[in-house]
């Protein structure tokens, strides 16, 4: 294993510290437990919102905190949920009296500790409430997940219920939001290479040289099927058709356009996964209204893709292009 | 290889389709020879900004054409310069009257054939100059260089000369400003893996299972010397301290702290590097007074990772924060 580290137990710690001293102007980190928040949390009277799991998926999510998008981040160890103990906290800390969303991606271990965590919250009067992302069409359960997992169109939910609370939405309608984009998006990915987390040492599973995953999850779990390499056409195919066949958008309808990378995934090649991926969107009727190409929700230096299509409404664009300021995202601010 | 392409003959023509498809509001890419220019080009009065080089280190060039940074970028095949055809179209797409500036990475072919396209360009009366960027201070001459290499400082050169040209300086500020940038920065860069370039089908290099290479180009040209794998921090202060050694900054100074992903590591860990090397220059009396870490300045999927210093003045911090509005980096519009 050669990657940039210290000791494996120290990554995630090491992590946020070099994260706090780079983007002091927009975040603070705490540690022990370990949480990321808003320079300015808490921000009274706006609804706050939350979001953790596992690392190994940066920029997801703690390069997501600052105005527009997340209030605060919980990162568990690589690849493993944080405990109730630190999104209690953080939730403590965005509560800017509208109550607190939290944003959570359909994995067992997030499930349980953000609802053990809500409770505790409620316990101290704190209003919560809960969208629980499902949009990955690969597999109806998986290894750690009842149901679909929750993948690229976490970070859709993230953007756009962040700026339906940024203009002052009360915690029902920020709700109402984030459920109407999880409702409308669905992904699905892809691995050419498999990725090692730290303290493991070796990659999290096998694949042949000229084999691929389609379907991965972005802990490496086991997708759909294994195939021959293809090319990047054939490839964008197979993700493509799930993800339509799924969806089922309405010929006329706009969708947003997200191509992702896992980690160790060259940009080039995301741009031409995109440009095939938009020809057959485009194909099937529907217009590319918005995109977004690169690495924002990763599976450490994994290579590989994953695409995710959000049917738009006008109030979802309008939100979509709200300004955000993010470590990882930023736009008009 | 495993790679998301179709035909390696075909990348970067797949590339740009792409990132045209996605980026129709701010750049506008020109097929055959292929360059990509501004939307709004040429910008009426103001000094236009070309850069370009081999492809396979996006989003270098192409993600900072847009206001306040580049006009145009001129991508050759991958690691192979553009020929001077395609620089001197683009020289005159973004020509407003007020001259253009040529960046140019210091690569032989590069140096060459930018100026071969500036004298042409003189022909039909527009006036160029060039600044040559060489930060690189881990060798002297190098497989295709005479001098230093132009690695990360590139990304500070034009973003800074494209914030000088954004606020209506003249050519030759705009090339004493850029010329500045380069005379105060440093950059080092190492490498875990070595890349594939798609035509080629191997890897660039080879390298063993437990060694890294500490000075590498961002092309996998060789660097100083081969090592046994170390840890992040020792990584880091093989990179610091001959940046240190080279640039002599004051006690004192204000620098900039730019930490650049190869293109195959994970986020985390360049923030791991990041927090170290921040540590190294606030020992040596250094304020670290900006930051960027990220994927700016690529080598395919290559893992590792630069390190590039930038000794700050007033001005060059004030044209550092400006607006900027391209596809790979933005900020307050």
């Amino acid at each position: 294993m050669k990657k940039l580290i210290n000791d494996p137990a120290n990554v995630v710690a090491e992590t946020l510290a070099g994260f706090q001293a780079a983007h002091a102007d927009l975040v603070t980190v705490h540690f022990d437990p370990d949480y990321v928040v808003r320079a300015d949390a808490p921000v009274q009277g706006k609804v706050g919102l939350v979001s953790g799991g596992g690392s190994g998926h940066e920029p997801l999510h703690a390069g997501y905190v600052g105005k527009g998008m997340l209030d605060a981040a919980v990162p568990g160890a690589v690849f493993t949920s944080p405990t109730p103990d630190p999104i209690l906290d953080a939730t403590k800390a965005v509560d800017g009296g509208a109550g607190v969303l939290h944003i959570v991606k359909n994995y067992t271990g997030d499930v349980l500790n953000f609802e053990t965590a809500a409770e505790m919250a409620e316990m101290e009067d704190i209003a919560v409430k809960a969208i629980v992302v499902n949009d990955d069409v690969a597999v109806e359960n998986s290894t750690w997940t009842a149901g679909r997992r929750g993948v690229g169109g976490t970070v859709m939910v993230e953007k756009i219920a962040g700026a339906s609370a940024d203009r002052g939405d009360d915690l029902d309608k920020v709700l109402e939001i984030a459920t109407r984009v999880n409702d409308n998006v669905r992904s699905m990915g892809m691995a050419l290479t498999a990725c090692t987390v730290p303290h493991a040492g070796k990659p999290s599973f096998d694949l042949g040289e000229d084999e691929i995953e389609i379907g991965i999850g972005i802990h490496g779990e086991p997708g759909r099927h294994r195939v021959p390499m293809a090319t990047a056409d054939e490839i964008t195919d197979m993700l493509v058709d799930p993800i339509l066949e799924d969806l089922k958008p309405e010929a006329g309808s706009k969708v947003l356009l997200f191509v992702n990378g896992m980690g160790g995934t060259p940009e080039a090649e995301l741009y031409i996964v995109y440009n095939h991926a938009r020809k057959r969107l485009e194909d099937a009727g529907l217009e590319v209204a918005r995109s977004l190409v690169g690495n924002y929700i990763t599976s450490l230096e994994m290579q590989g893709c994953s695409i995710t299509v959000l049917k738009l409404d006008d109030e979802l664009t309008e939100l979509w292009d709200a300004p955000v300021l993010t470590p990882a995202l930023r736009r008009g601010l």
